[in-house]
């Protein structure tokens, strides 16, 4: 499918391990996925920062992608994440996503050596050469090191022709003022940032980009419905219900926390990669506490269709 | 009055200074008041940071206090800001302030030491017990050099009985949150953030503390009717029209850019106090471009009861 | 004295308070003054930020002022700090202090709203042009609010006759590089960071601003000594001695701790202003373990010349 | 050779690729290394930032690593890079610099979400179980996302027997200082910021870890020398001389700058790997300036002994 609009809650699963850590857990793979399919979610993006894209071999990263796109099947869009240090790799990354009908990537670059406008510039442009496959410009400079101003990122999806999203999670709405700003507000952004995601949507996100659903169901989904019919006093309630796990998750990193909650579910999906160790006992009591506050209950295995 | 809610706008105008810097210009002093009085505010807060309250000597800041209580008349209630270095002159203020009739304290620690928090709740609870005026508590790190954590606000709204509301203005809607949170909704916060005072006011703000009715008349109050009523469209067209102009005078600092921005209007109250220097003649023309693009007239002097 | 150069320790004493914090301790004023005498200083520099100058009424600065002139009566330079947040009452001090017979100023701006270059410009032009005595220009970002980037002090100094010297205190050496750089090695920089006293003088520093003499005596001045005589090894050796002293005093804040210290050294000058706080148990006790670590002894009252 | 102390300069080569950008260019590699070696370091140290290690396949790295071995031939010892996001690959890249033969690891952990300390000791725990080798932990948080506090650097060394040394980077001179202080000056450290390393000597720091003598020869060492010997004015002169050129180097990226350094050296090692891009052409132009200011000249093949 050629994927246009977007609006509304882009849910992102986390990739299970077996429990040896040697490779991927298909199984949990397949019931994460579907999981977060009963949420009703706007697109399913694998294998970006939840999905601990950055601790994958090549290998299991198109293994990943691959399964991915056969386990949602067509029914709702699926978007792979590309955050790679070089742009040879993240080339090859987009022609396999290509290959294996995914229908969108969402590119983020990574640095170890800061780069320069140019440098970002040329690697969108070669990543969108390679094939065409709209593209979400993801800015996340927490977890990648690089920050894309507004301008920048503005300029991504002007020049550009296959850039035609974005993706904002570094927690200032100021960003999204300017995105909004300097492009007359026909550039769709999204939001990343869980813990503002109220704000965000007040601003004018067209979505939210989030693990949330894995933990939350399809609260995020209310929220953003509440937002987009001027329910205001609902949503703001919905919000601040939410917000305690939303920080929880954010602060505590979200594949850590994502998957001690899945397990706390009953959907065990291993632990994350080492040097990333399992959520310590202290803090699964408190994520166990925001769940049982907002009332999230077990993910009933006979719902999954792979269960 | 005893003001026991507050909900709106609260204006704050300018302090204006006679041509040679000597003294204030009392002339111009209630016509900038009552400019802000036709923009149907819930209050007027004199002597703020637009207020240009740190640049007074301690006589001016009292003939500009009996001032404006006097040309306010009742119509609003007033708050009075004081923001002092020492406690000593943080009382002594205080006192005047109720003496003169003043319905409310806006209070905000100055360092030039960085203060412990015991040495902050210490200034409050020692302004707080000089009168019975109820207290605003106001954070604004990038100006007094004192940030205040949400903790410690609602701490002090909690132990003093006169602090009973909260000013944040440091733009970071995380304590916005927090103070909702920690307060279970209870205490009643507003935001001093004028390029966030959408966001401010989806996260639950009461009001917005700003100086722009000064140049913007009643939009902001507008602006806010609208996300009171979930009109959230409109709040968001209407605050994307004001932004460039919310942004420039923050960014250029109130007393510079209000001042500027009310004699392009028509209504001349001087310049800021040296250091501060007016607005240079580049600004200027980009303010005058925000103004009309958003559609600021002149200031008409026959609907000004002082002029 | 005309001052032309300045190299070695300045001295900073703190001023004393009445123990009901009403008013100066004229005679601890005086105790204090000699007991830095003693320690062989390059200058005594009055009315700095440990010199608590920012709490003091107008009233109480020029009263200190005159006693520190006549205190130190000629034997070494004396400066006095201006830090004021308006030109017209920093002009006032320079005049003043001219009249008593000072003999450098140390000037600081001093915001509330940021000053931009023009107007840090403007300020230290009017103050130099008030009277003839040479101005060393003085950056602390963390207690102003003002932040003078090495471009800005080199063109002070460069453009307005008076102003010879520059304090720096932000903390980054990367300034000092700069002013020498920028000035090819022609303008004197002080180093006003305690906790970096050893790598600033490797920098080239002139001279070392401090408190911390109160408390160590002519330690400080011995530091200096070993590193223009390139006796690295026992510099490093002395300075690693004093370090935690010296960062103790620069984290818990210079009036509340030196006046800790000199209390515990016999030497009571009372307490900071309020809303500052006497410094607590539990750091009094740490204090006191670095004194003692590093040998430091009582302050003989029959050594100083008032006594 | 079993390494148990190190002083002076430790040298780090970029890693030059073939012009199509598709593989190692192994004779550039080993003039680079030879070029190196002229300057008589203490070690050399393959794969570090420098050396673009972030932007090698693990083939590369491991054909880099091999020849880097093969060409110092034991004249120095040789220090090899490890940076990775998983432990599972740290501890495969351990185990082959091992078997090739190096004399020492350079660990730095790489964040892509940030890591506890539980987790960061985890890592190192398990890198240096994996060989006998001895570990320098490598602190560079503007590269790799990860900071080390000085109290976890000391951990490190105290309590797994193989990490020996700590490399600071951060340009945060008190890290140096704290170091000193925890372990009672037992803890070697080195400084990594060469734009500081004038000072960094001055606290004490073991060697200097630096890619500067790819461009400025022996000049590192001849300032490490001065400063061993107590000769402070002769390194201050030397510092500020090269320091235009090091503060190039740091700001503008290693890899990019050094590359383009050699190249004007008469040395061409290619550029470095997409998306980074060759130095622009102004930049170019300011670095040769600061050669020529330095009396930098041609790199003469036939001092190269595998020219």
């Amino acid at each position: 499918m050629t994927i246009t609009t977007l609006e509304g809650i882009v849910a992102y699963p986390v990739t299970p391990f077996l429990s040896n850590g040697s490779g991927i857990d298909e199984k949990a793979f397949r019931r994460v996925t579907d999981n977060l399919l009963r949420t009703d979610p706007a697109a399913i993006a694998f294998l970006g920062s939840a999905g601990e894209s950055a601790y994958l071999t090549g290998d299991e990263w198109r293994q990943a992608a691959k399964l991915g796109v056969e386990t949602v099947a067509g029914r709702v869009p699926v978007i792979l994440g590309i955050g790679e240090l070089t742009t040879a790799a993240a080339v090859a990354k987009a022609r396999y996503a290509k290959d294996i009908g995914a229908d969108m990537l969402m590119v983020i670059p990574v640095s170890y050596w800061k780069l320069t406008e140019a440098e970002i510039y040329g690697h969108f442009a070669a990543v969108a050469a390679a094939t065409d496959l709209p593209i979400m410009a993801y800015n996340n400079p927490a977890t990648s090191g690089v920050d894309m101003p507004p301008s920048l990122l503005v300029k991504l999806v002007r020049e550009l022709d296959t850039v035609k999203f974005v993706k904002e999670s570094s927690g200032d709405l100021n960003r999204m003022h300017a995105i909004r700003t300097l492009s007359n507000g026909e550039i769709p952004f999204y939001n990343g940032a869980n813990h503002l995601a109220l704000e965000a949507l007040a601003a004018g996100a067209s979505g939210w980009c989030t693990a949330a659903p894995n933990l939350l169901d399809d609260r995020p989904r209310i929220l953003f419905e509440h937002m987009r019919k001027g329910r205001l006093g609902e949503a703001r309630e919905l919000f601040y219900r939410l917000l305690p796990l939303l920080r929880f998750i954010v602060v505590g990193g979200l594949p850590t926390t994502v998957k001690a909650g899945l397990r706390l579910r009953g959907l065990d999906v291993g632990d994350p990669r080492l040097p990333l160790l399992p959520l310590p006992e202290a803090q699964r009591h408190e994520l166990e506490g925001y769940l049982e506050a907002i009332g999230v209950g077990a993910i009933e295995p006979q719902l999954l269709r792979c269960a």
